[in-house]
This record gives structure tokens, sequence and C-alpha cells, in this order.
């Protein structure tokens, strides 16, 4: 029963088995191989459009190196206060950008909230030198919380950069279980509602080791090529990320791992609303479930075999909770077995 | 007759085979998993010494990491002047030092000359503000052009670097073609001569992407530890890694590759030697062969099918070369068969 | 009737008159002239144990610098989130220390609230490296909002960083108001409270330009030696600093300054309260006064020839205020008349 | 006998009485004052044309915020291997630009080699990741070694600069030393040769502290606004640094100022050529002076009262030395007395 992390399962078969089919011949190294080549069309063919794609070792590495394509003297980057790029990167965005800010935004359930956004952009007057400037906007899909952000909320962060004449960013970490939870296409949820570079990660949804930055902004595309060199961040053999997302993407094995998780999350969720020990503390919309659980009770969870973490209460929660409680989090992935949701749902 | 670089191979098949072995299960994320552990204490073994080990995902990141682990306000790092730190790798060093310098060192065939190397440090003096401080002495083993430092030689810059109290880093990017080349020791080559850090090269010997921060000096292993995160250079799914590397140092893998690739080397450098059209720009003593080759012959050569590139002339080559000719790199690897070979000694 | 700011004020004739006097003969340059030392032992007198005196050009750089020297990977600095360092510094201390951040801290009337500090604290555990690691605590004395800390809240807030090991700076740009505010010794509002490094502004109580770090940790000299050279902040003719502060501190100038500005303050105060068409918006304690102002009345001030600016509402504000109100700032110097206040007292 | 720098000089009385005439009053901060603008207009006329004026605290800081507004990811910048930006300002450009390079151009008696520079710019290839990007040149006018470039020589540089489209950046702490040793003009020595940006010092020729960037590239203006506050250099009073130029721009004290300096470095020249003690190493064009002495007769000229220091022997320098000699520099400056060169003559 693996609840702690989408990150501790290891690769999809069908990914292994193409990094082997891939191991042997010679391939041009830096991202400029012929498989290289492919995925990078393999790209532009799913977004609709033509992009830019670079591979990076890292889900960090992608979103600050994406941030960093859009920085200024003094610029300031505003996400949500609870994102990933603010609360559990180690400040790599500050370093890479060499010092630039992100400024937290609240927001009910891991999104942004439009109004919250708009007053902290009103903050810095052009021309203001003592304040700093805004740079960039980035908005994570799905949320650190297992929500996801519907196509009217996007626009509606999208209309509030294109406003102040901000670049969108999309924190695509789990990229696949928001666009399978919205039932959309990936041109839709993306460049579509005006964001203009996205994280897209594999590694969370059935890759050992595939992130990469897809630009939408193709003018950002020299200055991201010497960027990730100068970040350490250009693989050699890139055809083993190559490899990955060539299996990933093919016959929508992608959107298959997706729909995988997020119905293990939502079978999760029945449980866990179903027992009189715990509550769900809100509703998942992707691949992670947070519930609150009495924390002898969920002692007795782990004890028996169960793995998932507690978490902190996000900020402006709006249950109940109680001393004796917890907030716990669940995330399901490709790997999560219905037997052992099922096994989890009598357990608890 | 694929001699264009160690790193336009792919991933040995132990190597890919151990990776799908390890794809299924569950394991802490990280860096914190049980093959990552079983993976550091291996690392002891071979060095003969307690290490610590830090998994990143290029050489430039192990390079430049390693650098950053020493750094100071003010540092200056002392390189070779064609090293691959300085030459290649678009400034990263600076950028993840917030702007310490490189220093480059003259030196024939690709090692640092002791007596430069002590001129350049004499420039510096401790206190005076005006010049910086010197941080660091980082050498190549095997160099950028196919050459190795002895052991004494090694023992020479390292009491440069001690009299001077600077920690010495060697990039080890070809450390396995360097180590078979001497038929010593890891330790031997490492700690016992003075070394403190090393960036441990696996990709362009049979892996995929596998490469180290071995860390002799234990008091920097916390600042690495939030360098590299930092960097974005912690890979959530470290197991990947680990997995490589289990394979690679299993039953002398790494060093069997190594003497396969080098050995091609010793015999294309013979092909070379025999031939009335080329000739060796200096004696190979890993696996990267130079030789000069004149140009038309060099055409020929490539439009048969062999792959290799040309190589700017090293600073203070002794050796002369016609306005006709030019200088030629070709590497070997793990991949390299005896018949590529052959067929390139019969076409040359 | 000038209330815009202590820095629109030019120099104290007696600061003046002293930068004429030495400016004929030679002096060693970059701070190791004579009179650069015997300011140097002039500071050691006034703190009443041996510092470490660094001159800079601007508040910013003592601050910035304060916190470099005290600056690790991933590092985390503490500040009342409206201080000078995050409001009005356009990110100079992010950017000189390479990427740490500024973490703010709330509390009322400008200063940090102890128990808000020690939550913030609390978010990070040490060797986590997801999440970065605190580095130094930052107050400002007397504070943004013209309140000053009591010498019992300077040692709350000193015993939490103690209690986490972490250097207690403080931003003295308005360090003479706050020490004849508390009527104490700036030995007792400093190192003898637990602050290590403190940045002594002159130039909001009339000096030119006269900034200082005061190092009472003389461990981080040398580093600040480098960092101050390399931040292009080491003055050639530093002597021209060092006249300044000679003729500041000679015979209690800046304490009469500051004295003068705080009474002049006091008395701009009475003459609000007193007045029907504003009210203080809280009690000052240094050289600012804050008013909430009918904004029509306010535009009759100014119109009249007083010279003062609308505040941004602080954060956590208790009072009330209309629609048709703002909050007004006045500042008082060494520069402000008796008259000029008590013709605006007629005025308002 | 003072020759050991011209920043061992105090103020010009003109300068120092400027100051004091302009203490009192009020004016608005940061630059934007009515001395301040008044200052700005008067550059535009000894430009002959709009340029955008940016005070700083030091030569250092004018340097390398040059260079930062004309910064790139991966970004070199080509100065001579002399140059103060390279060798003395303790890697402050390197810092201030987060990471970028200085790369190092040969060149005889302190001015870069038009051929050394071309060779330098064509190792860096567009589009080519891996070894960096030009991103400016800068040329030092006077020299380090007080030669000037002639004006054809700034054409050369310039136009190799305009060849691959780099920003052209002067570094002029001695701007009006090699001004009136070439007898032209400002523009002439600057925009109309092709010169963008230009490090304009007054600090070693007769004022306190007074630097300034001037910008002909008015599209780099709101970046150095930013860049400037972010690097602490924007002074609050800046008013003292105008009331300075405005005294030194006032009645060409500035270029009777230089023209005294250089004539004193004339005789003391004359007194060294008509010594048999010393001989001179190259011709001095501004005013510094290098010469050959012995070490026992430089000895007894210090110890009869003469300060000057030994100097370190420039690249390339094509005169012989023994043993027994070494190379000493003596500056001269406005305050430098035609008594104290004559007592100088005579005593060697």
């Amino acid at each position: 029963m693996h609840f702690a992390s989408d990150n501790w399962a290891g690769a999809h078969p069908a990914i292994a088995a193409n990094l082997s089919h891939q191991a042997a011949g010679y391939s041009a190294a830096y991202g400029d191989g012929e498989l290289d080549h492919a995925v990078y069309r393999r790209f532009s063919e799913i977004f609709e459009r033509e992009v830019a794609v670079f591979f990076v070792a890292t889900g960090t590495a992608a979103n600050t190196l994406s941030l960093a394509a859009c920085n200024k003297t003094g610029g300031i980057a505003f996400c949500h206060r609870e994102a990933h790029l603010i609360e559990d990167e180690c400040g790599a965005a500050e370093y890479l950008t060499g010092g630039s800010r992100l400024f937290p935004v609240g927001g009910a359930l891991g999104r942004m909230d439009a109004g919250s956004l708009e007053r902290a952009l009103a903050r810095f007057v052009p021309e203001f030198v003592h304040a700093g400037r805004p740079m960039a906007v980035s908005l994570t899909q799905s949320t650190e919380i297992g929500t996801v952000y519907s196509l009217d909320q996007i626009d509606e962060i999208a209309s509030l950069a294109k406003k102040h004449d901000l670049p969108l960013h999309m924190d695509g970490a789990r990229f696949a279980n928001a666009l399978v939870s919205l039932g959309t296409t990936p041109a839709e949820m993306t460049w579509k509602r005006g964001v203009d570079i996205l994280s897209f990660g594999g590694t969370k949804n059935g890759c050992w080791c595939a992130e990469a930055i897809v630009l939408f902004d193709l003018d950002r595309a020299k200055e991201l090529s010497f960027l990730r060199k100068r970040a350490a961040q250009l693989f050699s053999k890139s055809r083993f990320i190559a490899a990955q997302f060539d299996a990933y993407l093919d016959g929508g094995l992608w959107l298959e791992s997706a729909r995988h998780a997020n119905t293990m999350a939502t079978r999760l969720a029945s449980a866990i609303e179903a027992s009189r020990v715990a509550q769900l503390a809100w509703q998942p919309q992707a691949n992670e479930v947070f519930a609150i659980i009495g924390k002898s009770q969920a002692d007795r969870l782990q004890a028996a075999g169960a793995h998932f973490h507690d978490w902190h209460m996000p900020h402006g929660f709006a249950g109940s909770i109680t001393e004796d409680e917890a907030l716990y989090r669940f995330v399901t992935s490709f790997a999560t077995t219905a037997e052992d949701v099922e096994r989890f749902g009598k357990l608890i």
C-alpha cells in the first residue's frame, strides 16, 4: 500500500523496455540525435503547433530555467504561496536567476486567487526602481494539493498576466493528471489559454527521469539553449530521455497512466469518505488525496503497511480539525494497484 | 566506424538490463532508497575509505558543484587552460559559484605544468582584496586530449594545492580510462595523492547518465547537499542512477569497459602510425587518439564512413603541421568494435 | 515646511566644514589613511569594545553586504515584512547574496513579532534540503514607520536568533534617532543585546553620504573586506567618508542632531493631535510621524507649501480610516526648523 | 613628493567649496534633484548629444554595471589582459553579472591589439552553447600604464566590436587625462568613435567621489536604473555627487586639472630620462610615469621622502631589466606641485 509519493515508483515497463531497445548504436550527442528530433516533432504534434523542447534533469530545473528565461533585473515572479517553486526547491529559482524574487500569492485549494494576484501585481509600479519588476506568473497544474485549475480559471490568470505584459509559466510536473482530469487537450490547457512556457513532467507519471521545458514563445529558445547548458542541464546522451518520452507518448501511454492514477485516487477518496475514522480534506481532482485522520488511526494504518505522509495544513483551509487529528497526503501513480487501494479501504 | 565521441554510444547492455530489472517496486526518493545506499557503500569500498557520494545529471554539474562547494568570495579556481571546465561548459562554474573565476594554467599535453601553476598562485596575495582569492585547483584525469597525469605528477600538483591550503578537485569524466591506463587503484589515484573531491563519470564509459561527486573531505557534505538541490540536480527517482552504477561497478564492468576502450585507442593509434597519410599528434594514454591528417585524406575517410571530428590545436603543441593538414580527434568507447578499428586501419 | 524625507536635506554645516578642512594633503587610499583609522578607533570607543568598521556607499549596501557576510547556500534571512531590505531595495539582498531569500515576518507597528518570528523559523528543519536554511535575522531600529524596539524587545528577538544559532543584524539607517529615543548607549542597544552586525547610518542624520557596517563578530571581517571590494563599495578616497563621520561623532553632534529631529517630530505630532482635520496613525518614537488626514485637507496643506508624501497602510494597522482619508508620512531631520513645524501647526 | 597614486590626493578646493555651498536647503533624493538634472544636462552639452548619466560610488561600480547592462547568458566581455576590470576589481564584474566572464586580450603598452582581439572573438561561434557568447568589448582610456589609444586605434577596436555586434565600453577612470593628451573633444573620443557606454571618472582628477556611467545607447537606460539601485549604488543625497561634478565641469576645471597632472608627469619623465640611475620604461602619455630603477636607488629615493610603488612588469614588455632593477610607477594629479617634481628631479 504505497501512497507515499508518485516518485517512489520506478519506471513503467514499456519505458524500461524502450531504454533497452534504444541502448545500442550511435547517435549525435547533446540533443541532436535522430530520436531526440523525433520526440521534439512528437511534442509539436501533441501540442498542435510548433514548440521548442528542452530536456532537463528535474522538475526543479524545468521550473527554474523557465523563469530564468523570463528574467529581468529586479525581477519578481508570482506563484501560489504553496507552489513547489517557492516551497520545495531550496531557492533554486532565486539562485539560477541571480536573485530574482518569488512573490507568494494566496488562494484557496492550491490555486492562485485572481484578486490576490491582481493586488500583488498592483504593488509594482513600472519605472519605480526601489521595488522590483514583475517578470512572470507561474501556475501549477495540477496543483500541489491535487486540485486542478479549470480552463476558465487558467484564462483568468492568463488575462492578468497579459494585462501586465508578463509571460505565463505552467508547472506541469503532473500535467497529464490535470489533462485527463479536465478531459481536454494539451493545446487547450496551455497555449490556447495563454501559457507561454511549460514544465512538462514525465517522471511522476512513469518515467525514470524525463522532464522537458516546452516553449510556445519560440523567441526565448536561443536564450534557453544557453541557459540550459550553463546550468549544467544539457545531457550528452540525451537519447536516454528521448527514449523515455518516445515510449511515454506512444499510443497514449502517458494519458492511460495518468487516468489510472487518477482513478486510483478517486477510489481511495471513496474509501476514505466511507470510513468513520477519516474524512477527505477536500475533493481530489488528480492523483493526490488529502485526508484528515485521527493520529492514532493513522499510526495504526501505517503500522499495517500503508505508506503515506502527514502534510502541513494549507493556508486558508476552511475545514475543521481537532488536536488529535492531522492532515495526511496519499499519492497514486501508474504503479498503484486496485488491490492495494481495496486493501487500504478494508483497513480503514 | 564511430569515433566521434564516447558520448555518441548508448548504454552497455548490462546497464540497460539492470535499469529494467530495478524498474519495478517502490523506493524512497531523493537519494534515500536502498539501492542508492548500497551504491554509496560500494563507492566507499572501491575507494577504500568512507566517502560521500552525490549523484548529479551531467559532468558539468559534477565539476561546477565541486567547485561551488569550495567557493569563496572573490574565489579563483585554477585549471588547465584547455580543461573542459573552462572551455566547454559555457561558464557553468562562474554561474553556479556566483561569479568566481577560472584561472587558465598552461602546460604541455593537456596537463597543468607545476611551475605555471605555482606562478599563477603566486599572483594572489592573501588579504589583498583587489585581486581575488585562490579557492581550488582542478585537474582532469584523463585529460581533454587523452593523456594521463602520472601519480607523481598528481603529487606535484597536490603539493602545490596543499601548500596554498587549497582543496584539489579531479575532473574524472574519464576516470576509469585513466585508472586502467596507470594500472593503479582508485584510492591511489585520488585521496592518497591529495585529491579532496572527484567528479566520477560513468556516462562516457557505458552508462546512460551516471555522474557522481565523490567527496573525500566529508566536511563539505552538508554544503553539497544543499548546493545540489538548489542547483536542480537532485533526482527524485535517483534509483535510476543507482541502478546504472550498480551494474557499472559490478564485477569490474567499469574497468573492463575502460580497458576495452583504451585498447581500441591503442590499436587505432597503431593503425595511424602505420599509415603514410596520417601521423599521431602525440601518444594516446587513454581512449582518445589525436592525429594530424591531410585534409583531403580526412575527407576521404569521412566519406568512407568514418566518424571523427577536427580539433583545435592545443596551446604549446610542439609538432609540425602543414597548411593542408589538420588535427583530428578519434574517441573509442566500450562500444567500439575491433572490426571497426581494423576496417579503419585498412581504409587509412 | 519640508517633511518629505530626511534624505532631502543636505549636509550639516559642521560636516561640510570638515570635508573642506580635510580636502588638502595626501592620505593612503582604500580605507587605510590616518583619518580612516582614527574614525575606526572612535567607533570602538563609542561601542565600548573592539569593532570592525566598513564604510560603504549606501544604506542598501550596508544592509545587503551585512546579510551577504552571513550567507549560506539556500540561506533565508528573516526581517519585518515592511523592512527597507525587503520593500525598498529592489532585491539587492537577493542579488548580492546570489539568490538567498528574505522571509517576511509580521508584527504590529513595524516591529517583528517574536511569536511570528518563531513560527517562521520553525518552518525550516535543519538538513532538510528542500526548503532552505535560516541564515540571519534582521531588525530595523528605528523601524520604517518611526517606532522603536525597546531593549526588552530586542532581547526577545536576539534570544530567538541565538536559539537558532543565527547572527542578528540591525538596520540602523536611523540608529541615532532610536538611540536618543531610548536614552540608552550604543553598546546597550546592540552587542549587549546580541546584535552581531550593524548598518550604521549617518546620511539621514546630517551626513552627505556616510554609511558603515559595524561588525561585532570580528570573525566575519575578512569576508566582508572581500565582499565590499567585490561589490564595488570600496572607496578609493575613503577619507571623504571618514571626514564626515569624524565631524558627525565629534562632540556628540550625531546625538544632538537626532535629538533635534525627534523633538521636531514630537512637536509635529502634537500639532497633528491638536488638529481637527488630522489624527496620528500611531505615536511616533523617532523622527517620523504618520497621520491620517482627509485627502482634500492634505491637498490643501501641500498646496500651502508643506512637503510630505502619502504612505501605504502597514500590515495589521489597527486604526480606522475612511475612504476620504489617507495615511501620510512626515519626516524630520537635523535641518527641520521649529519655525517650519510651528507654521505647519498653524496651517493644519 | 607624493607620487603613490592619484587617489591619495584629497579634493580640489573648488570642489570642496561647492560641497559646502550646496549643503543647505532641500532637494529631491535619489538623483532627481535640480542640481542633479542640471549636471545631467551639462554632460549632454559636453558630449554634444543627449546622454543618460548614472552616478555611482566607485570606478569599479561604473565598469561592472556598464558591463552588467550588456550582459547575456554565457556572456564574455573582452578587455586588455591588464585592465583594471580584470586585475584590480576582485571579480566585481563576474559577481555583478552573475558569472559572465572576462576574456583577457593581449597587446603592447596597455592597449588591446586589434589582431589579438579579432582572434579572441573568433573563438566564439554563435549558437554554439558550449563556449559562451561575446557580450561586450571594453577599452581603458588612458590605460592602466599611462598610455593612450589614438583615435585611430579606438576606431580599430570599435570596428571589430561593431562587426561582432557588440557594445563598446570605455573605462574612463582617467578620461580627462587621455582627453587633454589627445587634444580632442569628449564626443570625438567616445560616441563618434563608436563607444556606447563610458565610465566617466572624476575621483582621480580632483573629486572626492564622483563617478558616472555615461550612456550613449539610451536603450539601456531603464536597465541601468534598476541595476544601479539593485547593486546598492543609488545615492539618496545624490546632490553631493552632482555638486562635485558641477564644480568639476565648471569653467573647464576638469581639463585644467588633467592638463596640470599630465604636465607634471611629463616633467617627471624628463627628470627620470635625465637621470643616470633610472630610465623610462616607456613614454608616458597621461599622468602616470613608469621607470626602471635600481632597487637600492629606489630605496634611497623613498627614504628621502618620495612616495611611489613598484609595479608588476606588463605582459610583452620589450625593454630590458637587470635583477637589481625593478619597475616603479609614479602618478601625478591636480595636487602635484612643480616644486615636488623639481625636488624629485634633484634627488634622482
